[in-house]
């Protein structure tokens, strides 16, 4: 064995058991029943959210490349694929909260069983068997980062519909700050490259890196406070027509809406349920759990609009901000946004872009069952980028493309506001 | 104290705590997850039924009479208020689903400290307020008893949504048995009375006493059998426009349905899913798990009828069942219908009346809370008599009146002939 | 040909001409577009029910018995089958608004076509041929009288959706009255006998005529008026959930509804949409386009109870009421309720019964198509009795089942108290 | 009066009163039925659309520059606006089909005076006004060519609705063609421009003009014609999950769809539902009423993808195309695709473009009502460019921009495939 593939064994073996501890770790303050329970089709449950990223280890590594490999259930495979046609049939993702079996403790000792298979793949497999798999395992790691931050995402829409409000995660002591006023970081444009590039692992959908025309734009220094959103609540935000799109405005006309999907107004002031339970609203602090009509609106009130992905990963490319990321490991609530310059573009808020989540030019989904892995989603659904306080950290790149469709509510998504130059 | 009032008291001890532990034995063999998810909204969790019984117990007896009770936790009145609209608001019960607090282990320990209170009330209780409170008692004893078989009902429906339909409860041996052809018991009618009549307990839906006119009839001496439904199916009931009621052929149009709601063919057999997991049929256990539009017309296909309830009644008291149950305790399946003359009248399976579920003559809701319990019911549901497998034994009466909307799939519900003569 | 039968052609040809002239009368103020519109499943066009009535008497009567007859079209039988399974695949109903082919005038041709090969067949049978077929001839007249009801009421939602209600009839003059308070007509029950008796047309769920048992009642000598109504809802009827039955407090609270269908308030009075329009309430007019839980609800309000279906059919006939007809033709609004003693029972407002719709013992669906007619709706639906303002004069009888599921508030359905004694 | 602005006052003149005639050629052969039944909520009746291009003109034009203008009638505004807030209270869109009244008799009427009151007022008004109103006088005209082929594209659902499939329009001789394999013609890209530029009329969302990348690209020379897409159903393209967009495949799976909307298939043959009634398909046109999905999932079947509406714009202007449009008048169905070089860009079918309806870099919704026209759908629909068969003539350009949602079925909507080079 090379030298360098041993140092590759142990970074991969250490990325690899880093990413199943943090999984673990987010579920752990949780019970049976909290990991069981689904609120609504779009929420998978906790301990599904666990079985299924074992599950992905187990088909995409183990399974094609580990000879002897004995899943550790073969009835696991109906319950746990999310959605490739290609592997087969599978539970409907509506029925996830059906699945009062297995329990969480067969799914810990699931985990572990694979978490055990893999470290001996990692240790025992040929130099070219480990070449041959690298990019599976860092696709696997990615993955289950992404699970990470929905688990955290699907259990907060858990616990908000119980009717008392209950907190999962104790909550870390806030340091008192103070916000400046909004400013504006302006760039010249031009003809310009985006896309991933370089031989770090990307997602396919980042690429392939391709020529764009940027007029001259700027992009506002921190995301939108919960200040600034309550501002445009108070002078009437929802009622006023002229400022939403279309279907948002009948959307929010249906459910009659007037606020953010997690406030609640008491006595003439707001709080926030969030994972520590229900706060007073942190005026500093990221708006979050827009959906992209709110986002829109918000952006069409202030008389500036929403930035486009293109514009949003040029700058932060251009300001040097890649890998700043606001704050270690997973957090229940985005922080306050004090600090100076371009700030917050990586870990507070997802921010929500005017993009619609299409393939960039020339883009081709791989052959094979991992190409159902983004580019079947690419309808209907809008460019969110920078990640937020529930993104594990490391995760997300500067042209790192995640995506929702514009009403999606339960997300940790805000946005930071554009101009033309 | 008198001594009647102490073998009053023992009596009512030992009835509760024979009860209350009834309901655990049914939960115990249930893992936390199997406890807490709704598969549909008619279905209640199995620790709500725990906790709502508790509830009652705490509501209606101890509130009013223990000058000093406590309640275990503020906030269950409205987690567990089932339907009460003069209790105040509570929780919607399509949503009962979401409570994945308090968890199975807090409503163990709410059962317990509401146990030892009402034993605690009923050690103490003046006569008087022993006389007072007797009424209340044998509701909520016989409440909870309904909600036994709610729980078992409920947990099959749970279980039977899981893609590997697991087993709750280990499955008793069955002896072998014939079955004789079915046969008709005739009663020749007249003038006669129904209703609750006498000082044991009833529910108010069973009074008052009251005369009707019975033309002659005759009653099956069994319920319809698994044999005879499925050569039913075989012959095409299913596929038969004119034997079926014109709203039940729309819906099983609209279903696809082809069969009782636990039954699945495999390889050209027919299985049953029940609480001991999937079994092949018992061609002579009573047909289960049939709504009322496939009881009539499984009927109208023999050329006989359905009984009404005041048919079914009478015939029960002529034949002098009353109290002859089929089975102790609780059971997962109904057992064969083999015998001599009227048989498996109660406990068998519920057995679906012509007769809509409608105020006896003279029937006035009892004022205050516990007027809720039936009277507001009484419309677009259908009477079931007899009682099932499921049925607590002892619970049920001759005048016993159950009802549920014709759609109803989910309960142990079969039929038995009757005819003209 | 004997005197008799001539007699009884005459007499056959006259009621047929006089139906069919009816439906023709109550369609010509509606213009083509009118007639072509569905605002609601439940509802059928204007220009579909005289179709449909055409179809029925070339399907029942002319088909089988007219030998050389042909149909009109032999597309229209697919377009214009009601519900009979027998007869053949059928338009769905909720799509009768898409026929804009063929136009009214097309549909006039069809009726004009219909008649003029009943007029010939009436003219032409033979004797035998006459005697065969007069039980279908009458079972056509009542059924397109049937329709001409139907067709009042399902014009009247259309032009309700509308938004500025138009009239479809000129009102007449309403002449003054006075009304005196409510007061019972008492009767001492006993063993009776209810049913349809005797030799004249029946449907056949108006038999077998058999016996029933009757506790002494009174009922009302009026039906609840407009004035009574207004009372109830301003004394909070509609915020008071123990007044309700359960399935109907959800439904008004569902649909936010404080008033029966077509009351509209304005300025703090009430004005009633109307075939003549919008109008002010009339107090002294019967309350009318309940659904059975606003009259359940209204009677448990005054401490009386609705009336079963004997005890209605039995006082009618008691009273010697038999045929006393309110209003001579079709009017598109109940009259006021002056006058002594039990009046108004037929012609005012179909009178909700406690009773549901179910068959009476010994009742048989006759084999063969016309089967269909009734027997299949039995379930899930009340009896309603008495006939209404827009009911044929002559069409309904003290027999007379008329039946809606609980919730239909389309028709001119009202109600009447009544009493134990 | 200049001269030039006579010239100008002529040339208005005309354009309007052919647009006007246009639209009422279109209904005249439809019956009132016909025109007044809804048969989904995106579709509306054809005497809505003639009404509604009239109160158009009412609002934008009459009201508030003709001083003496009185309405025709006062409550029209309420009926017939569609969708701007800032005029008001509006019928419901999904209640379209209610209206009876007004008949289409009253609104040839209403047509008729808003048809005298515009030429008055182009004869009239001094030229200032004209000069100031000419905008918005060729908006109404463009807006009332919308209408002219959403009225075909809905009368074309109404009719497919009824079970005879009725035909609304003669059918024209097809002459024999032959059809050539396809081939691309092949661009450069760069940096290029596109938008609406100079003085003619456009929608405000054809521009800004503005910058964008291209690189290099192909375009088929003939949009995908009926006997390749049967060719692609005939190989299975239905049901293979791997071709389509999620959102797709799970929409075809629960409509069971295998076809596009109007096709049906009869002994072994394809047919297609048209104004015509129903036609053998004609291989050799355009395929036609396919939707985002269907028209992507054929593109990646074939291995080439769909074209970008850059590309796409590019293409005409650069192939010297603008203005070249297949057919005059409004025909019912596209014609066949021979011929040479790059071609039926325009007048055969609405080409779905990858690219979201988004706003064009610097755009902003004018203010005022008007400003309501487009912005305000910019969200989760597509673009198609090109214009149909059923367009009128002179009314698209090179930088037209039509959008539907991507499940819209009922256009005239087919594609072109691109490839990169």
């Amino acid at each position: 064995m090379a030298k360098d593939f041993n140092d590759a064994r142990t970074a991969l073996l250490s990325a690899f058991e880093q990413t199943r501890h943090a999984t673990e770790a987010l579920s752990a303050p949780l019970s049976a029943e909290d990991q069981c329970v689904q609120t609504m089709p779009d929420v998978s449950p906790t301990k599904w959210h666990r079985a299924h990223t074992t599950w992905f280890w187990e088909t995409f590594l183990l399974g094609p490349n580990q000879p002897d490999y004995r899943p550790f259930n073969d009835r696991f495979c109906y319950l746990f694929n999310s959605y490739y046609e290609q592997v087969g049939e599978r539970h409907p993702r509506p029925e996830r909260g059906f699945l009062t079996r297995p329990s969480c403790d067969e799914i810990g000792a699931y985990r572990r069983h694979v978490d055990a298979a893999v470290a001996d793949f990692l240790a025992s497999a040929s130099d070219a068997a480990l070449s041959h798999t690298t990019g599976i395992i860092e696709l696997g790691i990615a993955h289950e980062q992404q699970h990470q931050e929905l688990l955290v995402t699907d259990i907060k829409h858990v616990l908000s519909r119980h009717p008392f409000a209950p907190a999962a995660y104790a909550a870390p002591a806030v340091p008192p700050r103070g916000i400046a006023p909004a400013a504006f970081v302006d760039f010249e444009g031009g003809l310009n490259e985006i896309g991933h590039a370089g031989s770090g692992f990307a997602f396919d959908n980042e690429g392939p890196r391709h020529r764009i025309w940027l007029d001259p734009f700027g992009l506002a220094d921190h995301p939108v406070t919960n200040r600034e959103y309550a501002e445009f609540i108070c002078e009437g935000g929802y009622e006023t027509a002229t400022l939403w799109l279309s279907d948002g405005w009948a959307r929010i006309q249906q459910d009659g809406r007037r606020a953010p999907l997690y406030w609640r107004e008491a006595d003439g002031e707001w709080f926030e349920f969030t994972l520590h339970g229900a706060v007073p609203l942190d005026p500093d602090a990221p708006v979050c759990h827009l959906d992209f009509y709110e986002a829109n609106a918000f952006a069409e009130w202030t008389g500036y609009r929403l930035p486009t992905e293109a514009e949003w990963e040029h700058a932060a490319v251009r300001a040097g901000l890649e890998g700043r990321f606001l704050q270690p490991g997973v957090s229940a609530q985005p922080a306050g946004v004090g600090g100076e310059g371009l700030r917050q573009m990586f870990g507070g808020v997802w921010e929500w872009t005017r993009s619609d989540y299409a393939p960039y030019p020339g883009f081709r989904a791989p052959e094979g069952v991992v190409g159902e892995y983004n580019g079947k989603f690419m309808c209907g659904q809008y460019v969110l980028r920078g990640g937020s306080c529930a993104t594990p950290e490391g995760h997300v790149r500067s042209s790192y493309r995640n995506f929702f469709p514009p009403h999606a509510q339960w997300q940790f998504s805000g946005l930071r506001l554009a101009r033309d130059v």
